[in-house]
């Protein structure tokens, strides 16, 4: 069995962290799929999936982290090429991948109790992002 | 068909670096499926699943490379909110991802000879920690 | 159904990114599979697998990203031990993960319009690089 749904989400950008743990069961309920694979894919090349424990100073520093290795302001030929300036965040996004699976167990996501599914919107303005779950299983 | 199991693994967190090839082989030819998908997925938000050429020079240069991105003294709000000092932990799980998938071909694992699978745990404490296998195919 | 193919690539090393959507999108078409998950994964411990706006000036800007973050020049345990002067290679490999799965949707792989495949070759020459695609669903 396979059940595929396209989510959209209202982002900010610079990095944007988003709890979707929420939907993403929700469309496993949904599918009525005990056991198998759930994929989690950010479309377009400006964003990230990731799993974080979900609370607010640790995503901030994950934030930070992000601007300290691949700051906003930094130079990059893909920004002075198409005047976007959003070079940054395609290189985030690159670094980090756009996807992860996560198991599906007897009904449920195999998760950590402080493991959340995140998305992280790079992209240097507020957007409309879409993330597409990907449930194959029985 | 799917099968899937839990592993557990005693580490000593600092990004500590284990060779998990063995386990998920063993776990695939138990399954009896011969090809498909192998989803190796960290249970919990301080540890990262990759691969690496499993030899002592080179996991005590990846540790290094992992301290020198995100140091374990790295100050962070997470730390501070909570007073468990494993903010490092958290972003280093965060940006390396919490599992990957590996192709079943014909019954093995699709690796390189050089390649193995590692679960690298990145929390400030030696503990017991849960690695889920979940085999996907026919 | 699953269906697997192994392609092989010609690259130059230190991180050269391939485009390879036209070959992943050319082998879903053949496998006859129109709903699933399309595993894309880098054989071998020296290259990995992303999704980037694939335009000369980004993968310049990406290629100088890694070259920053992990150089060529950087002297490792694993590097002196081998003598194959590659411990560069194998670290930014191991962060960065050796695969990814892409949701594949009524005939077509969920990817956004400037949203491409790429595989990296972090080695330090050129070589023959092979990936394996797994497709799998209905």
């Amino acid at each position: 069995m396979i059940y595929g749904k396209r989510i959209t989400l209202s982002t900010k950008g610079f990095s944007d962290i988003k709890n979707i743990t929420g939907e993403v069961k929700s469309i496993v309920s949904h599918s009525g799929i005990k056991n198998g694979l759930v994929s989690v894919f950010a479309i377009g090349s400006t964003a990230s999936i990731s799993t974080i424990e979900y609370e607010p100073a640790l995503v901030e520093d994950m934030r930070q982290q992000l601007e300290e290795f691949i700051p906003a302001s930094k130079h990059t030929r893909h920004s002075q090429t198409w005047g976007d300036d959003n070079g940054f965040s395609h290189i985030r996004a690159t670094f980090m991948g756009p996807g992860i699976c996560v198991p599906l167990s007897e009904g449920g996501l195999v998760l950590g109790t402080w493991q959340q599914i995140i998305v992280i919107d790079h992209d240097n303005r507020p957007r409309s992002r879409e993330v597409f779950i990907q449930v194959m299983g029985e």
